[in-house]
């Protein structure tokens, strides 16, 4: 493969280069790159905004995820908050800070995985900032999407008996982050190791290295005629994200240890590793799965959506917040996680 | 001054803590901070995003950059971009990366200059993202604003007859920047150093140091009821800046040595350093200043506008971009600057 150093082709070159791939396809998106700023029209929709900041070394190891992965994985996260909003992503800003160490080729790979998240989930990049920096690569992504008024899904709105429902399974991602590390270990300073053996474990690298955003799941919820009483994606772990609920909610919540979807592939994991699923579920994060809660009435029309679990229900805030284990035990969910009475 | 580790009040008490100074006034922020996305209603109005990325060590120096300063700008450069585009910034995302350098008293400072810049320009905080860094500090910033479907001002409407006009004066930011550099160098290594003498230099450490968007120039130009024919603000430089506007217009340009506004300290300092003060007007950048351009039939509005000068001329595409010197002869406009004929 070819290298070009970036300082050959200059600043605006680059851009070019790597935003010439993304056509403008929403009617949303009046103008894109190329002005000091870009124009959207949102009509009667609301205007959703969310951002995020990935730098190296903190938030993701070059040593192990591809860079047209980390595109993809970047610019799919900030999709899941808009859909955790209920809405619906439709632009994309993309900052990026290069050290010399990264050629225009790195950055091509790079903006095929976004390319790739874009067209997948229907949104156009209309502008971004690149610059030189001193270390690694940083990347910033701000996502614009719409909303409608009345549908829009807040994390302060859920109520007693709610329903407290998740999509997919939980705790993959952080099992697939466990397998990555191992493999790291294994291979530094040892020339002579094999390729890593990654057999059956292809669903939780996935999870990790190319999660993907719930926007089926957001569809099927609109089809079904339930919008949801709060909701919100699980980036930091199930636990994290309940008590951002409740606490925005003012409530209390009770889930139950056998009712968490796990994936086979974490559960073999967890046992090789010798690390409980369920905390991994808990705390692991980055599953970019929805949680979120719905009306007790609504409960004829949860049960028929697949990929999503009841996995417990809102309670009155004094009642705290709790996972029942599969004992019937009762553990209080904490901040950093959840200390089980044996501890 | 007290100071507070970040580590000690966990990445969520700091958000709280920095943002909590900020409240929501504009009738188009819905919701701010606390959600997966801010939520805004932009009614009829267009949409404009811009965005920055600020990296230690490229974009900033903190020796003698102030935290507060350099919050203000950040801010205020992102500000900038969307009255380039004949609109009203109305909201900004701020995310930042942290090393363990930074104590939370150090980010207050920061958001201080931040809020100010805010208050000053009626925008609101409405979101970001914080995370750990392995080195220094970066700062990304993303401003939405709105725009009048009818009144954006794009760079690609410059007509051969156009007059070019420039905002405030060009090249005092960079002179600012040189003094800063000379005494930093000045210091380094040399305790017994005396504090740096800026006597009579305060304008142009100020306008590297605090620069403000050109708010007054967008308003005073609709109360002339004068819709410029293209737009830009000048962050690389003047000759830069005038590339773009030519290029995108399918235009030339021609305009004046003598036309172009120098502040007397920046002359002054350029004297003192054997800098050529219209190569820095030129190239300098970071002044922030707008450049436009108008139907000539405006004229006469345009003539009694404060702190605007006319600086030249669009022409046909076949003439170039060239400047005139004060003898007369004509200097071609080149993109990293301009080569003199003897050169």
């Amino acid at each position: 493969m070819s290298v070009t150093q970036i300082s050959s082709i200059g600043e605006f070159g680059l851009i070019r280069r790597l935003t010439e791939k993304f056509p403008l396809t929403n009617s949303s998106s009046l103008v894109g790159v190329g002005d000091d700023a870009a124009v959207l029209d949102y009509a009667s929709k609301q205007v959703l905004v969310t951002t995020d900041l990935l730098l190296e070394g903190i938030h993701f190891d070059l040593v192990y995820v591809p860079l047209k992965h980390l595109g993809y994985k970047a610019a799919v996260v900030n999709f899941s908050d808009i859909y955790a909003m209920n809405g619906r992503p439709k632009q994309i800003t993309v900052s990026l800070g290069v050290s010399k160490r990264f050629s225009v080729e790195d950055l091509e790979q790079l903006y095929d995985g976004i390319a790739l998240a874009c067209k997948q989930y229907g949104v156009d990049l209309i502008g971004g900032d690149t610059s030189a920096s001193l270390t690694g690569l940083t990347i910033s992504i701000t996502c614009i999407g719409e909303g409608e008024k009345d549908n829009i899904v807040y994390r302060n709105g859920a109520q007693p008996t709610d329903l407290i429902c998740v999509s997919g399974d939980l705790g993959s991602a952080y099992m697939g982050l466990q397998l990555l590390e191992r493999e790291k270990i294994a291979f530094s300073g040892n020339e002579s190791a094999t390729q890593p053996d990654f057999d059956g474990k292809d669903y939780i690298l996935q999870r990790q290295l190319k999660p993907e955003a719930r926007k089926d799941i957001i569809e099927a919820l609109e089809k079904a005629g339930i919008k949801p009483t709060s909701m919100m994606d699980i980036s930091d772990g199930l636990s994290s994200e309940l008590m951002h609920i409740c606490s925005q909610s003012k409530t209390g919540c009770r889930i139950y240890e056998d009712k968490i979807p796990i994936s086979y592939q974490a559960a073999v994991m967890a046992e090789e590793l010798n690390i409980s699923i369920v905390t991994a579920a808990l705390n692991g994060g980055e599953d970019y799965e929805l949680l979120f809660t719905v009306a007790l009435s609504d409960y004829d029309k949860v049960i028929p959506l697949e990929g999503v679990s009841i996995i417990g229900h809102i309670t009155k805030p004094e009642l705290g917040l709790h996972l029942v284990g599969r004992e019937g035990e009762e553990i209080e969910l904490r901040a950093q996680g959840w200390n089980s009475l044996q501890e």
